[in-house]
């Protein structure tokens, strides 16, 4: 392809609303244009890098035995109101009503059209296992899209959906998926990394999120380097880090602390390590009636060291907590503790309120906590002697780094990442709820086991490029580039030794089915390798009246930080070197 | 591919809301299935033909130089109020609110946007000519959705916008995309005619359709066998019919026609030829105040002759029509013309009407039309005796098969067809509207010219199957069809002979880049033959024990009556010359 064909923008500076690196380059090379706050035009050459994204993940499905369909944007309803999604989801859920007040949505996802479809025509343990999915446009009205195409309201993505006859044919379809999404990333040349997952009311342990390692990853992943444990910080098994409770050895001490309302502070003021303070956190669940009126109001404390943070998907797991809770208000916290945040603690309570303790903090000894006084703490505290034993001992706190795996086979690491997949075990969840079944060997109906496989295409832009990317550009892996090879003659508008050697050296690259770019625009040297930089094509080869009167080209490859001089009759065979290596 | 890797559905009977053949055979063929009012799934084996008809569009698109990007499915409503579309477009325009209560619309088309990105990047003269494509969903929330995919909500289109510096070169643009659409359509192997299309507001010549010849197309084209004039029949002139006024002859006489309240039955009851008689349709015009409210209105009456229709495309573009007309109502026509339709006419109207006479009205002589009595005709009318020369004079008429073909080279003969490319000339509406300007040599900012050319893609499979079918099924041009070739091995599953053979040739063909699918469904020789001359796969072959033993193998051509025995040996190349052909 040559540049006269194409058509390339870049821009010197990004615009004010890029906030992240991703979503300056993606508007500087040129890959997308903001049409509205997160919907995006992708000019050709975004389209170009999705385009092989796309054919590398259909190549993979395939592979996999998955078949391609494709499901409709705009979607009825009826079949939502059947799982109870249309009433369940939020306002990130688009509504439109049609010409005559029907209700439809913009698919964020497809269960419900896909679980329709298996209820029709997988009607027989013979037609199964079946994979399904489609690449197809999405929609999710985010709150506040940001991060460019890594947080949009409209975008790409592959979703795939298995049916099977039973959990353990589930299990197969689970990882085929998984072993499918190992190879997808893998092409893509991304360092990648599946985690365990939150498998929410599912339960089980099939569910893998697959992050692009990048240090401005919305994800925290905590993973052990001398195991293969690796999970998502939401879900990681935080271990006690206390073998046994140790004896009492200091009297329960009211201690002053004036204006020191965070462990860090109060821990600095006593010379205390932050280690050997309790942090308080107040929730409150209420039990409503069927008119959503409030008939009582339950106040929890719950509690985790002063140097950890409180896991709040963990927290929503515990009896009690599991039908959804919230941050208990002010007067609430006044009501049971008779004194303002900063300063609570579980001794000396005004009201009952339910004490969970994080496994650390309930293997604590002479510890230091809120005395429920302002300005005040205790230090010395010790369970069963000054407080009773906590009522719930729960994993409730988020992994540090350095705490032990849960495999038992060394410490943990934390990274970021950015979830650009999700394997999924679906179970009966849809199945049951659209009664999609089989009939089985005696004719017998049995409810479809499900799972569900997502990529988002358009968000691996954005993660590709947080991870590769450096202070002039993007760094495309070369399976994703928008072109494999740039070729920069100087002069090409003025030379025509110059101008018939790039057309030669292209149409040869094109005929061997190198994705070759020709850039025949006649810009400035300068101007034209900053442009293919940002952008970020992985080869480069310029030509020069003087390089060629001397039977020479020049090589750089995009992480190179020098060129190489090649042989102009050898280019063609180096470059297909550099390309297979 | 095998058959076990895929997903085959075929119905015995189509469903019962199905009307058309091709909507039948998609749905029996298993290439849709329906999920709401013109919402469809395209299942996998109708995904592989629109991948297929994406592919030419694609490969002859970018051959004309017109570049790909994708726009937004949901697009900000600002846009659209910027060019009056929200506001003018009826509820064929899916609008819908987001979260934030702002105003969206799900994308019919997207000159808004395309033309937005234009007046952004298309700045100087030297980035002309340029011409954007997308192939992306699409929806227009029709009032009556039906025909299956051919008249849908949800649909794929492709559509292309030129962007040139002046009238010439649009025009140049216009005739490359004119030229990309012939090799298209072309390619995919439909028997199909580029119409003239009408222009509306536009003006000028430049808007054609490319109609898919099929005698249940909804669009009737009107073409001179013996030239290359071919229009629709909304745009075909219709040029009189009688060359100069005959004299009077007769007198003019109220002659009683007691219920006949049609020329047909007025000129069989007076045994006239129907092309004596004259038909009276009444139409009206209201001018309203910024209000809506009606300050006055007008009652039109259009003559044409008996035998003839009435265009109401060609009435659209009288002076005091243009704006809008519609049929006058019982009260209006009573009042102006002091009877009930049927025996209207324009001899003693009751209050003044404007008159417009179609050419060949405005030429006859001794006319027969109602006297504005019921059960009463006048015989032997004539103009400028008993009653005025008609205010207007225009082609106000529907072509019939026998006029003179406007290019004056023969008669007219008529076909029906389905529309399924259009290429329009849209000069600076949507620039204009939007203030998308380039700067041209001399600095000064210029209007863009624009073009839009669109390609129903998933309509393009009912047009072809309506063009091509028969009582077993879908007959597939080879370069749509969802596999090439498909073998179909007989036991399968039971001889090791025959599964080695047809592995074999599976393989080998697969190898050489055949898109074959292998049936290992095991099926009887009778349901797979049905299926796949139901699916319409032009090339079978089929291998059984018999054959085998005798080195033989059957093929048959789908268009074919008889198999043909082929040499085992030699079928891989007697395949590769009938794909040839």
């Amino acid at each position: 392809m040559k540049a006269s064909q194409f058509f390339i923008s870049t821009l010197k500076e990004a615009p004010a609303d890029a906030e992240v690196t991703s979503h300056k380059l993606m508007m500087r090379a040129g890959l997308i244009k903001r049409l509205g706050a997160g919907i995006y035009n992708y000019m050709p050459m975004g389209l170009r890098v999705i385009r092989k994204v796309e054919n590398i993940i259909r190549e993979e499905m395939n592979r996999a035995g998955a078949v391609e369909l494709l499901m409709p944007v705009v979607q009825p309803a009826e079949l939502w109101e059947e799982t109870g999604r249309f009433q369940k989801m939020g306002p990130e859920l688009l509504r439109v009503k049609d010409r005559h007040e029907r209700d439809f949505i913009i698919q964020p996802t497809s269960e419900e059209v896909i679980t329709d479809i298996a209820r029709q025509e997988l009607r027989s343990y013979r037609m199964l296992p079946k994979n399904f999915y489609h690449i197809q446009t999405k929609f999710r009205d985010e709150r506040r899209p940001r991060f460019g195409v890594m947080r949009g309201r409209e975008f790409t993505m592959k979703d795939a959906y298995s049916f099977d006859r039973d959990v353990e044919a589930a299990g197969k379809s689970y990882e085929a998926m998984y072993a499918a999404y190992v190879r997808i990333f893998e092409r893509m040349g991304l360092v990648f990394r599946a985690v365990a997952a939150d498998t929410g009311a599912i339960g089980g342990d099939r569910s893998h999120e697959f992050q692009v390692i990048a240090d401005t990853g919305e994800d925290a992943i905590a993973y052990c380097p001398d195991s293969d444990y690796a999970a998502n910080v939401e879900l990681a098994e935080a271990l006690p880090l206390i073998a046994q409770r140790g004896a009492a050895t200091q009297a329960l001490t009211k201690t002053p602390t004036p204006g020191k309302s965070t462990c860090e502070d109060v821990a600095a003021l006593l010379k205390l390590p932050l280690s050997q303070t309790v942090k308080s956190l107040v929730l409150a669940t209420d039990e409503k009636n069927e008119h959503g009126e409030t008939l009582k109001t339950t106040v929890w404390l719950l509690l985790v060291r002063g140097d950890h943070s409180l896991n709040e998907v963990k927290a929503g797991k515990i009896e009690g907590l599991k039908e959804g809770y919230r941050f208990a208000t002010a007067a609430e916290i006044d009501d049971h503790f008779g004194c303002k945040p900063g300063y609570l603690g579980p001794i000396g309570l005004k009201k009952p309120v339910r004490v969970i303790a994080d496994r650390t903090v309930a293997a604590m000894s002479d510890f230091v906590c809120g005395a429920n006084e302002a300005d005040f703490h205790y230090t010395g505290a010790n369970w069963g002697r000054d407080l009773p034993e906590p009522a719930v001992v729960a994993d409730i706190r988020n992994v540090v780094e350095g705490d032990p795996s849960p495999d038992g086979k060394g410490k943990l690491a934390m990274q970021r990442g950015i979830e650009v997949g999700h394997v999924f075990y679906l179970g009966t969840k849809y199945s049951k709820a659209m009664n999609a079944s089989y009939l089985d060997e005696n004719g017998k109906p049995q409810l479809l086991e499900m799972g569900c496989y997502g990529i988002g295409v358009t968000r691996l832009l954005g993660a590709a490029i947080e991870q590769s990317h450096d202070e002039r550009g993007i760094v495309w892996p070369v399976s994703m580039a928008p072109f494999s090879v740039v070729l920069c003659p100087i002069g090409y508008d003025r030379s025509a030794e110059v101008k018939a050697a790039a057309d030669r050296l292209h149409d040869e690259l094109q005929a061997q089915g190198v994705d070759v770019m020709l850039d025949d625009r006649g810009e400035r040297p300068g101007a034209m390798f900053a442009d293919w930089e940002l952008i970020g094509v992985p080869h480069r080869v310029v030509l020069s009246d003087r390089g060629l009167k001397e039977g020479k080209v020049e090589y750089q490859g995009r992480r190179d930080a020098q060129a190489t001089v090649v042989a102009a009759a050898d280019v063609g065979a180096f470059l297909k070197g550099r390309l297979a290596a």
